[in-house]
């Protein structure tokens, strides 16, 4: 199983304190030895790394640790490989750009009879050979076939909702936790474990679980900044974290959850 | 006018001499201040790195030049801004994936008129404002009308001639000197200047233009490499740069070039 890191602000806010949480699991406190790869939106923009070494011993994950980039949403994922060897193409997270927009997608799980269950018809095709590249591009030309372009912000619980079933097709192949982002929303989809927190003020101290690290969010922020942090585990020991149920899609921006669509199911795998 | 600089190789290769050249003109030695960025192949895999800050006091330009990433190909620009604020998502190269590959894009020049003059018809669209993300664009959506895949290795000769002649199209609305690459090929056309230049053993010293350092390739290499580098100024001082003619496109592979194609014209600009 591979590990999910998301991030969305109001405000350009920095990642460093949870990533250095996630790089260090990334074959040091934890098994994910296969790659890791962050994306980062500035507005329209967006900037990526990846490397296909383990994180906790990679340079360029001390780099992206050590130097903040002030980011509007970030999705971040370190990789245990099981479908698709380790290298630089099947490295996550996964990004094409649809309706003159990047959308970046993670994926967390295992979904092996994809590739005969699901026909790739149109635009979009993998690169590498992984089953998370291939629902993703699944994923775009369903998308680019239901919709002739970006529904309108009132009409987001529409894509939403198309969003969630498609992630629950996904969901019943296998295990499909899932991050995909647009640049302004951050949609969320709970396949077995997936967990978010909203910081705002008044700000407080947290804790990292695995590291002996304390960040004082009061000293790194305004009163109007709301930050939400999506990971696989919970990454602070000291605050509550929310669980999305197994089933349910989150939809966020500028921070703040949304919406939360579909039914709580039992857990897939 | 922004810079370019490629580099085609039969072994995976670092390109931190000639990258430490060019940062050095961004905003350095040269007025190239808004914004840099540097693409790498491995394989079919593509990391890159963006920056809208001048790559001469750039955290990320020091990490890039210090860390030798190994690649196949390489595509980097930085950038003088004409058409389309500084921005990230106006940095260039610019990556999109057709037929299962990515596709990777600089150009420097300038062509204002290409937004009413070449209409954007198919599935990619431009994500920032420059003229160059929209000839780009462009270029794909004539790719793929024109291809129903990436043609085979002994038809690469038509795939050059169509991009010759779109190129011949933008060289006329302006300057469009450009660089393209699909993993495999990399892809260079001259509208007024572009240099490039193929090293193999026995390999000797190189000295940079524009800064007091000097390298010996034969301490770097084995006799069986070959490196194609190409940028819009010849990067050091003792060796043959050769230069491509205007109305005249490149087609590089493995280090070495395969065929160059089109009539020399006269510069355009």
């Amino acid at each position: 199983m591979c590990e999910l890191l998301g991030m969305s602000a109001n405000v350009p806010t920095d990642i460093c304190f949870s990533f250095s949480e996630l790089m260090r699991r990334g074959g040091g406190t934890g098994p994910h030895r296969d790659g890791w790869g962050i994306a980062f939106y500035e507005n329209a923009g967006c900037r990526s790394f990846h490397d296909p070494n383990p994180s906790y011993e990679s340079p360029m994950a001390d780099f992206v640790r050590d130097y903040p980039i002030k980011s509007d949403v970030v999705i971040g994922h370190i990789r245990h490989a099981n479908v698709g060897r380790v290298s630089l193409e099947n490295t996550q997270p996964y990004i094409r750009e649809l309706w003159g927009r990047y959308w970046c997608f993670a994926h967390n799980g295992q979904m092996e009879e994809i590739f005969d269950t699901l026909p790739m018809h149109g635009r979009f095709c993998p690169v590498g050979s992984t089953d998370s590249e291939y629902a993703f591009c699944w994923l775009l030309n369903c998308m680019q076939a239901s919709f002739n372009s970006l529904p309108d912000e009132k009409d987001i619980e529409t894509l939403g909702q198309f969003l969630l079933q498609r992630a629950l097709q996904l969901h019943h192949m296998g295990v499909y936790n899932m991050l995909l982002s647009n640049s302004q929303y951050l949609f969320a989809f709970c396949s077995t474990k997936l967990w978010w927190i909203t910081r705002k003020a008044p700000f407080g101290e947290a804790q990292l679980r695995d590291a002996d690290m304390t960040i004082d969010f009061k000293n790194e922020t305004t009163p109007d900044d709301i930050v939400t942090v999506i990971a696989t585990e919970p990454l602070t020991c000291n605050e509550t974290w929310h669980s999305i149920a197994p089933g349910q899609l989150c939809v966020f921006r500028d921070g703040k959850l949304l919406m939360t669509l579909g039914e709580a199911l039992p857990a897939a795998g």
